[in-house]
């Protein structure tokens, strides 16, 4: 009983702007308490209101630095917002390696700005799992713009695309060639194509040769699509940031024009409650009759007596059971 | 019928050592073609004999050129090598984007060598699904040692370490500090570290850094425990490849004398079964009554009626029932 007044009192702390309230729901969240759920209701009826950028890129590009400066632009507009840095690659959380996010510390002071280093290392389910969570806490919280900032490589950047309303894709000259970038598969993600450190030799190249992967894609797409702008940003002195925010903004009304931001939110609700029920599902095939189902079960793949797939079944019956 | 013969027929010539049927077999199980299962059965029996070796490490440090001299050199000791070059960041797969494979056509002609590129960006499960039953397929085929090739970071390389009795992390002087090495996870995860390209200025600066990494995370830890060698490479110039396989032996050794080898490889089956059938669970969650639950409950979250919690309950409920 005690505890259900505390988390009713934490939201209404968070909503009341109290960056401690924030803090604390994010980690009963990001931590699977068993408050999680207590959480995750009485968050509900806030939610659905922040604007959600996504902004992803290879290490080295410079997110944290784009991070900062649009954090300032939307600040310089009255805008209260939360910052979410994922790290996939990290175990650790809350703070414990910011080596990177030094930038960050000018707005540590602001009370309009709420910043989070998130690690999915090792959760169970990885940022498909933790972050809408700490996304929900700040949307309820009433920040206006959530920026979610994580590497570009592998699940973490599908992951984040399935969060955003816009997802930003940062290169930076001499980070790699066309095939890079065609690998990281960041054509099919990017709603704003960010040059950062245009002040570099190679920032033509790079805009020319993202021009022409472009070109390429947009023929095997038919019917209206959005243009994916380029902006050219020096985000360390701040410049094109402005530029970014329109593009933003422009990738916005469109989405609203063509009720894709519906059609991505939905998409994103669909992919949390995914997500939590695999989850669920995972941790009872785990620990169905302590383990030893499993145990058993793989000591007769490892033998060769049993494929992996009849295992499976073997499980997955055995939940329905339980 | 004729397709039970054809998967027997294509398991028998892929244990003659025929590359065409051991590529055809890959592709079913990659494709998760409804042979799926069928494929999985015919090659049980004849697994757990290969030596998994993985290799990681950031974009940059010569991972394929690693993977190919370390071929050359278990070719020259007379085994069977096959390469599984797993790119979590493309979803195009089996030789589309080869732009750095290159250097691995030298053993294109090769009988005795067997490399596949993989994508799984966009797999259901992702690599902890599709790669654990490519490798099943290269274990039956006869390969002596598979080598599993990976970016390092998130969870693809969590999920190399799952499948390897070794894994390898390579690093290469000036690619970042040592809280980029912390961050990455590596001191955890790592068998034997590469200092590769170390003929370039600051190897000795990697490899006293790495060591002091390696001397505070050992204080963590009790009981005995394999010593982390680290081993200079100059992979272009095959330099240093002699030691790394030394490494691995010495490891392997290792691995069995305490037990260890077993353990890792009942993880490995364990994670197997467990990932298929969290898979098989998402697929009936997401298609449930035709995906009719799952909007249902999308669009009661988005309105903030439901927390996703409250909703995945819902949705597991369903599967129950189903």
């Amino acid at each position: 009983m005690a505890r259900e007044v505390a988390v009713a009192d934490l939201v209404d702390r968070a909503r009341d702007r109290q960056p401690r309230a924030v803090a604390r729901l994010i980690s009963l969240v990001e931590d699977a308490s068993p408050r999680l759920r207590e959480v995750a209701a009485a968050l509900a009826p806030f939610t659905g209101r922040a604007q959600v950028i996504g902004l992803t890129g290879a290490p080295g590009v410079g997110k944290s630095t784009t991070t900062s400066a649009l954090v300032s632009a939307y600040r310089a507009q009255g805008k209260r917002v939360g910052v979410l840095a994922v790290d996939p690659s990290s175990p650790f959380s809350g703070g414990a390696l910011l080596g990177d996010r030094v930038r960050m510390q000018e707005h540590a002071t602001d009370p309009g700005v709420f910043i989070r280093s998130m690690a999915t290392r090792g959760h169970l389910g990885g940022m498909a799992w933790a972050t809408p969570q700490a996304l929900r806490v700040l949307d309820a919280a009433g920040f206006d713009v959530v920026l979610v900032e994580t590497v570009g490589v592998g699940q973490s950047e599908v992951d984040v695309v399935a969060l955003a309303d816009s997802t930003l894709v940062l290169l930076a000259p001499g980070m790699g060639d066309g095939i890079q970038a065609a690998k990281a598969g960041i054509l099919e993600i990017a709603d704003v194509f960010l040059v950062n450190k245009a002040d570099r030799d190679g920032a033509d190249t790079t805009v020319r040769e993202l021009k022409y992967m472009i070109s390429l894609g947009r023929r095997e797409i038919r019917g209206p699509r959005w243009r994916q702008p380029i902006v050219k940003t020096v985000a360390a002195r701040e410049e094109g940031i402005i530029d970014v925010v329109d593009a933003i903004s422009a990738h916005r009304d469109w989405l609203v024009e063509h009720g894709e931001l519906e059609h991505r939110r939905a998409l994103r609700a669909r992919t949390e409650i995914e997500a939590i029920a695999v989850e669920a599902v995972r941790a009872r095939l785990g620990h169905l009759h302590g383990g030893d189902t499993l145990d058993r079960l793989a000591k007769a793949v490892m033998a060769g007596e049993l494929d992996p797939y009849t295992a499976a079944d073997t499980l997955i019956a055995g939940v329905g059971r339980d």
